[in-house]
């Protein structure tokens, strides 16, 4: 899977947030808990749907929720490294759109990590996958990697 | 305040909840990090409130929230240790109950950590404190410390 | 890829390890948050490695590192569940070891989520793979799917 | 305690650190877990040890641990405030510093919690408290409240 590989760089990546590490998130073997790499995937697709998207998780009728995701670790992270976390998108389906990730080291042009998020819209009556709204179909295609 | 010594000793706590640490709850330095002491003094509480007070977050009018929290940490406990949880209540208020709390390590008698936690109902409805129920009191007053 | 499939029961790992919940790792939507799974894959396989197979991260001249981790999201698991965290071996290769994991809620025969965990052995000198040692990969094999 | 008064304000603190809160740092009842607040309390002091004092916790011979902490919750914070971590300096003794600490919600003037943080410094070698060292008591003495 190309998306994944670590020749991937900054400048592949539409969507960045930038994610101060904490003390905590370092484990006993003093680099970031590879845990913790999904957190930072989490940040930056919830950030993405809040803020770019509109996805408002409280009142809308749908809701995207996780029904995959993937790391692959390629270098280690550290406190208190300042994380660049990338985004774009992957792919775009009915219901479902996959998001192609990657985190990025202070200073470093190869990613620490790569990977994706798969998220499914869910109707929040009927707990059923629905089709994604048009509005935010559109944003995601803007996304796409080209 | 006497109820945080070092000087308690499991015999003295009437509740007590057994909790395996994770690998991620180690810090950088190979121990516990102090924030995940926290983690266990609110496991304890949560599930007293749960199992022996009967609290119900979701459909009680009023829930405990806690006010104030206070942990001392006299020995370090590491994973994979698992760590004995001890409540006791200090003090019952009009709407408040304080709870006294102990971890401690396995094997050992003397407390790696001592604390406590404050909690306070408030009406759901009007996010104020309101009197503790005359059944969850009773309960509360059971477990005090002679 | 078969391994990860939602007809996975408990019968089918040979390594099982009992996981309490924590009331913090329910998200803001009342179930367990996604990145909680992997602390529980992380769980069942740092246990495995250290009393099954014998790692000692700090004395060993080899260390496992993750390289990849995978997760599929089936049905929610909330707190206070107690979740059955099972593993067993997918694949060994020169230096490196694919678990298949699955977690379970309680009284759930149908897996809440499936995935797997790519450990590759690191010489702690020179920061580069190098082969199982003999001994665990004995270990390793004997904990294969048939 | 004056120190932890809720008549605090931002000015009325020396050094401050902007801390976005995550997701997964709000819990089932849509606010940010008790918990959390300490891993506020925890960035602020290790970012203010190592920036400002000069700490370096992989080197130096002496090390700053833990021995208590305490937080009084006046109000809620939520993914996604950006949190104002505010630091000053309580009281320097021979072996020990304690900071006072707060923190701000975005846009409020009245703090969302209050609290302190006692360090006390440690010899790596004894395991014993030493001196702080007089630069070192410099810096704190620099950062206390008039």
């Amino acid at each position: 899977m190309t998306a994944e590989h670590k020749d991937r760089r900054p400048g592949d990546y539409p969507y960045h947030m930038s994610i101060p590490t904490r003390w905590g998130d370092n484990d006993m073997l003093g680099h970031l808990n590879n845990v913790i790499y999904y957190r930072f995937f989490e940040a930056v697709v919830v950030r993405f749907m809040m803020e770019v998207v509109g996805v408002d998780w409280t009142n809308d009728p749908l809701n995207p929720q996780a029904v995959e995701t993937l790391c692959r670790f390629h270098r280690s992270l550290s406190f208190p490294d300042v994380v660049d976390a990338c985004l774009r998108v992957e792919k775009v389906g009915r219901s479902s759109v996959t998001f192609d990730i990657a985190l990025f080291g202070p200073g470093h042009d190869e990613p620490a990590a790569t990977g994706h998020f798969v998220d499914v819209f869910v109707d929040n009556e009927t707990d059923r996958s629905a089709p994604i709204p048009d509005d935010k179909r559109r944003i995601f295609l803007k996304y796409q990697a080209a």
